[in-house]
């Protein structure tokens, strides 16, 4: 059970709370969990249980895919205001991948467990179509990060993510490792380490240990 | 309008029919159109209108996404009673991204016309629901291609892709140009010459113009 304030945003957020019936409300509400998961915690995964859908309150989730050798992929990540129904991907019969799911940093999140979710899914139209949008709608996210993977060249790959971090973090200090930023685009951290030392004798960025500062945003721009 | 053979399979393959309203029906039934493609047509890519809810009905459509190079990845493939909602994305609100989409060998479809299949899917919760649910099939689908794409290695990338052909053919030989096969399995031509050729000095198979022959299946299934 959650208190008032955690109700009135779910509702706002859920598109669907118009159409379930009181006793469906009920359900819900009766289900609904405020989580709290530690930076690093992985929340959703191959060997873990379907979680449910998750509405992340603050804090980041990282969604990913990793091979069997390790590698690993950022498909989007989720901050406050976005849910999540990969993490609920058990109950929808037409999605037979899996993905995981990290907390980024300590990150607090609504979650609606998935036996209430699955029951209401299977019961209410409305529910289940609410989710097969929401699931279309990261997948278009997906398929813009596997075209940046596939397509772009790595240069720019590189420059648009520190450009949108930059932006994203309203600061043009980024506070990643070589090792993070090789996971969030894709590549090698050896890839990573060249083509930054790359922009720093292009007097793009300046390097220091564990971070990077965007020195000339309007030449990182030019790479775009 | 179609001939009561096609309407009835149709009717089979459109989960939703039964809960159309009659006057639903009428516009769906006069908005259907049988229309052939052939070989190597574009029917639906970024420079033409979308086209709507296809079904086919015979031949093969191959569904893919194209860099600004040109280099292309293909995505999937429809064989005949499979139906395709990413020719009708410009009226799914929740996909923003783009594919093209080409027929492989001469093929005939039942085509929805996108203004019928819009009107039905504003007005009709469960065509809505129907689309959105046939998209998250086909991104599973997408995944499983990235994943291959991205993790696997190309030797056994290639020996998956000759292993299903070949089954899905029911035959050894294999009537597709090294060209061809790179733009499967989303390579250069001359990566995938170059294992090929190393394929053929292993005694898995046999190459000659424009062909190939499988002629070790066990061999060819150990590096699966």
């Amino acid at each position: 059970m959650i208190n008032n304030e955690d109700l009135a945003y779910l509702k706002e957020q859920l598109g669907f709370w118009d159409k379930l019936s009181q006793k469906e409300k009920q359900l819900l509400v009766s289900n609904v969990y405020s989580i709290n998961y530690k930076k690093g915690e992985n929340l959703h995964g191959r060997d873990k249980d379907c979680v449910g859908h998750i509405l992340v309150k603050s804090g980041e989730l990282r969604v990913y895919i990793l091979s069997e050798e390790g590698r690993d992929i950022t498909l989007y990540r989720l901050t406050p205001g976005e849910t999540c129904v990969l993490s609920a991907s058990c109950v929808m019969n037409y999605i037979s991948f899996d993905v995981l799911i990290d907390a980024e940093q300590d990150t607090e999140v609504l979650l609606l467990n998935i036996g209430a979710f699955g029951m209401l899914k299977e019961g209410n139209i409305h529910v289940e179509n609410y989710a097969y949008k929401v699931a279309a709608d990261r997948f278009s996210d997906i398929m813009w990060a596997m075209e940046q993977i596939l397509f772009a060249s790595f240069d720019k790959r590189l420059a648009v993510f520190l450009y949108d971090e930059s932006a994203r973090n309203k600061s043009n200090k980024i506070n990643l490792t070589h090792e993070q930023i090789a996971k969030y685009v894709g590549s090698a951290r050896e890839v990573v380490s060249r083509t930054l030392k790359n922009f720093e004798s292009q007097g793009i960025l300046k390097l220091s240990r564990g971070n990077l500062n965007i020195i000339n945003k309007e030449k990182l721009r030019e790479l775009i």
